[in-house]
């Protein structure tokens, strides 16, 4: 870990990479313990606000950045709350997200989306930074059990079939060049927690990103997530989740699996029930079988949510940081 | 003039009314002479962004608000450029102010208008403060030439004939009391330059507003326009303009008049042909003999328009302020 000549104290240099709210729940827990900290972040969605600016003006999806720079926010302004604050009326404006049209308005000022994160940054004080996984306009491209081909994370994410296969077009998309450097000189890379097909594997599909976190010297951590996702990981244990991941990456990108063995109350299930999600088994013999050193712990938030809570699952990654110098 | 225990220096007390261009341009000019200047701002404009978004959300019109914050704005960050960026494509948001959106959103998130402006000033970091005159929902109602009643600002500048009297709807608006604060413990009030009667009377028609501005012991300046505004002010005098001005309040407001004198070359003139604007006769005898005091100097600004230059106003503004302590 080298030394970090601002704070005079050793901060870990933490590479995280996903997208969506398992990412942004990772990243308020994490921004606690360092301030060298990059979330690098799918740019395949084509929903809502940021599918609706794609359509309409042609640029990336700005939604799962936004999420990750609100939660790297300092919160002494209300910035915070603005950058994630969506319209709940107007003709024109219902539905789109603020913080959306900022990022949107910031690259047509500078130029490019890097710059507009790194400017939107400044004014919300972020702790760490925020880095797209490529510039280019990408898509998720799906085969379905059914044997169909589907484009868009919308319609993957509807499709009633389980997703076999999945790619990106184009499939020759590069990275923004500071992915590649931050992995490398990273003490640890964390994949997940998120949705796998749409937050996590989209990252690892762009070209050379897999290569560089196997070349990395950094920890390779894989956290689980806790329910199971409609769409795209029904009944998938712990260890489904991670065999999926690994038929999709070459080289050995992962080294721990953090799993959680915290108990679901009823009345949590219950929110779950409609969306037909159930708590992921976490199989850790099975892993543990397989040469990864497994970590279980209870990972629940205290609110109502079956999320990871913020500060346990920081703590967790602080420690298999930490071990060797202990 | 107070004491500043900030700076340690004795920075005047301004308030600054109008709305408008006009106001931004004079406000660029004071910050650098004080922190202690208050922009009393209009909110009866009904066209483009604001107007759209107070047709759709029934929100203030956030349009002139805006550009006095940008104007007071430190420009160290890129958001007082995104707080004036329009978006010029996108089927829903396309000819949107991004400013005008943030102060939507943070009156929605604040709760109040007054408190959206103060969060938005810390993030802009604006030199002074910036107020609506009301928080009412006024339309403007003017009787014009030709007898008929036209509501609504937009419509009566369109309508081709000239306006005979203006009032407000409702009749019975209140201050924001901070308002009436601020011109009582002003050491200069300064009406205009702004179009003015759009920008300048619908301030001064709010109820109190003239009665707090003769009570206050502040010196009470009026800057005349440089050119005519077509549908409001065509071939109007500087004399005329104070006329009008004095014709709509009580008391005695105005001791100083502010009038340029400066050439206005024909290359810039030719700029306002089409709008039918022309230089404003200073008439400065005439204003003399009614008992004001007339400062009359070159007052254009160096680029290619017919305004006023932000620091010759302001060195004009401060000359009259400082006349007595030299």
């Amino acid at each position: 870990m080298a030394f970090d000549e601002r704070t005079g104290s050793q901060e870990p240099k933490i590479v995280v990479i996903g997208g969506g709210t398992g990412l942004a729940v990772l990243l308020k827990g994490l921004k606690k313990f360092t301030s060298r900290l990059t979330a690098i972040v799918t740019v395949s969605d084509d929903g809502g606000s940021s599918g609706r600016l794609r359509t309409e003006l042609g640029v990336l999806p700005p939604g799962d950045i936004r999420s990750c720079l609100v939660a790297l926010a300092e919160t002494e302004t209300l910035m915070d709350k603005v950058f994630q604050h969506r319209f709940g009326q107007g003709d024109s404006i219902k539905g789109h997200n603020l913080g959306n049209l900022l990022l949107v308005a910031m690259t047509e000022i500078t130029g490019d989306f890097v710059s507009a994160i790194k400017e939107m940054s400044k004014v919300l004080k972020v702790r760490g930074q925020v880095i797209p996984v490529t510039l280019a306009p990408i898509n998720l491209v799906a085969t379905m059990g059914d044997g169909t081909t589907v484009e868009g994370e919308t319609l993957i994410r509807e499709h009633p079939d389980r997703i076999v296969k999945l790619s990106l077009e184009p499939q020759d998309c590069h990275p923004v060049p500071a992915v590649l450097k931050e992995i490398a000189g990273a003490d640890a890379i964390i994949v997940g927690p998120g949705s796998l097909y749409t937050s996590i594997i989209p990252n690892l599909l762009v070209q050379g990103v897999t290569e560089a976190i196997s070349r990395s010297r950094g920890k390779k951590i894989f956290v689980s997530n806790i329910m199971t996702e409609q769409g795209e990981t029904d009944n998938f244990t712990a260890l489904d989740h991670l065999n999926c991941l690994l038929s999709y990456i070459a080289g050995n990108i992962i080294e721990y699996v953090i799993v959680n063995n915290g108990y679901i109350d009823g009345a949590r299930l219950n929110r779950y029930q409609e969306e037909q999600a159930v708590p992921v088994e976490p199989e850790v013999e099975a892993i543990k079988a397989m040469g990864y050193t497994v970590i279980e712990k209870d990972l629940i938030s205290d609110d109502e949510v079956a999320w990871h809570d913020s500060d346990k699952i920081a703590r967790v990654i602080m420690d298999i940081i930490n071990e060797q110098q202990c």
